[in-house]
């Protein structure tokens, strides 16, 4: 199987020239992200190091520093911004752990279970309102509006999906409207952004926010097919994490959809944690391939990403728009 | 016994004058904080209307409102402001109850145990990111340096305050230090961004900053020692919670330095969780009473109300000065 987009030579979609695009940048944001999470209190670099030193592809800040060589901005403040956006997802992920009672995070122990939820909660919000303090020092009052609205809609879409949880009947299009707003709102917005201090016009800045809201979509897409069919150790995440946890993803939305009764009682079962065995499981992975519900999920997934890829379309090519054509060709390619 | 500061007349001092004072203000703040706290997702007004629409006395709102009459701004910016602050002020409760397991919070149940914990930290978010979506609309660069910085030194006193629990070496410095971050800073920034948007002195600025903070202190001085003396329903807080929970306070902290070796070991049992049943708890208040330590906790209290009406001695006399200094009075009147 491959994505739909062909690339010319046949080497495998990769980050790394991505990676390599912003490595210059990436060291100074690295500085910023290094410098800010410092307090008096040594339980908060600790645990917030924990986190942000141990891994994780830096994703969001990533596509700031991309979105920015692809327009030609040339100066720093991107940075500072950069940093920001890590440092909004990672109080994200601490209090999600603590929401989801999660095991693992990027290969390690979840914070919460070394430190406790309370140290989890509250670092959360230090590193929260040390992203606003950046914004705050770079000054940019549209920065801070995109970013605060971006907030806003992530804390919405955690709530909705809380309130989606266990809800066999959810459906796609309010799965995808907890989707983009927990995960797409932020790399729309680590992509808008750079536009913003490059002081390009609001079509520059709505096609990197189109980039990045497509792209988080089918990043997130493939992450949800992922749980059912990957190997633990991806991403650092265990497969049948989000079976075992109830979680409606699509591939459950799908096979429930496509299934007989018999089928759409397991899932029902399963949903409201009553099947979460090995053996449930195993029979899961079984009635998702009946059903193609893996497939079709990266199917989608390949949708949003060709839709990113034409969002950028009417910048000027290079190596920037390569890198970032190739990103999403990763993102859409992991799960093979 | 009665305060340091002598009244006139010879009534009780209230929070009526600068309830009245504002009492216009605050229909326009209440506004706000209702029209700002809805959603598509009906959890989000449902879980932060238990607690913002249940009481409480706004006091920092009131602050920003009151301080904004004293130095005679007459727009209506602080309006959107003071909301904002009230937004940072229930996020933070919302994630102080997860953090403290409370049982009540106003004299309700507290929301986590009605919604459980993963709500009450994702609204909590969610008002937090609010609060800097009013700051943003409000545009002062300046208003957001000052409460995305008491933010973050919230958050940070919050994790000072968890590493420093059940440990009975704290301190009065270090107890200082952390209600300082938790409960002063931000009324000391709810005073100060009415002197911004009214765009006074550095000087006018700096005083009204000293009155929020030198009265959150006796704020807070004054709730801790009502722990060791109130009867329950004072402050929708039942005696004896945090005596409890081994919470370290400045009662606990005198009484521990004045004690003997029985008494020491008493309270380092108590505060690292062996001691909470009633008969300790009785045994406690005797100790407490013993060494003084309420009536000494009070005396402090005073010592910052006094320091928080000599900081607004330069401003015109008039309603707002005399209601704000009845306030302070009020505030180290409470546990008579």
């Amino acid at each position: 199987m491959s994505a739909t987009i062909h690339r010319l030579d046949n080497r495998e979609p990769s980050l790394e020239p991505m990676l390599q695009l912003v490595a210059g940048d990436m060291n100074a944001v690295n500085q910023v992200i290094l410098d800010r999470m410092q307090s008096q209190i040594p339980l908060i670099p600790e645990l917030a190091g924990h986190l942000i030193a141990g891994g994780g592809k830096r994703m969001r800040p990533m596509l700031t520093l991309a979105s920015a060589r692809l327009i030609g901005y040339t100066g720093t403040r991107h940075h500072r911004l950069a940093a920001s956006v890590e440092f909004i997802h990672t109080a994200t992920l601490l209090h999600d752990d603590v929401v989801d009672g999660s095991d693992m995070r990027r290969g390690k122990r979840a914070a919460n279970l070394i430190w406790g939820n309370p140290a989890s909660v509250l670092v959360g919000d230090f590193l929260f309102s040390r992203s606003f303090e950046l914004m705050v020092e770079d000054g940019s009052l549209k920065v801070l509006k995109i970013l605060s609205n971006a907030s806003a809609v992530i804390a919405e879409g955690e709530v909705n999906q809380l309130t989606a949880a266990r809800r066999i009947d959810l459906g796609e299009d309010r799965y995808l409207d907890i989707i983009n707003a927990k995960t797409a709102a932020l790399f729309a917005a680590a992509c808008r952004i750079s536009a913003v201090v490059a002081e390009r016009s609001e079509g520059e800045e709505a096609a990197l926010d189109a980039y990045g809201r497509n792209l988080g979509i089918a990043f997130q897409l493939v992450d949800d097919a992922i749980d059912y069919v990957s190997d633990a150790g991806t991403m650092g995440k265990d497969a049948g994490d989000d079976f075992r946890e109830g979680k409606m993803t699509l591939p459950v939305i799908l096979a429930y959809a496509r299934g007989d009764a018999e089928d759409r009682r397991f899932w029902k079962d399963a949903v409201e944690g009553r099947r979460a065995s090995d053996e449930d499981f195993a029979h899961a992975i079984d009635l998702v391939r009946k059903t193609r519900s893996v497939d079709d999920t990266l199917a989608r997934a390949r949708h949003y990403g060709q839709r990113a890829i034409d969002a950028i379309g009417g910048f000027a090519n290079g190596k920037a728009k390569d890198a970032m054509i190739e990103a999403v060709e990763f993102a859409v390619a992991r799960a093979y």
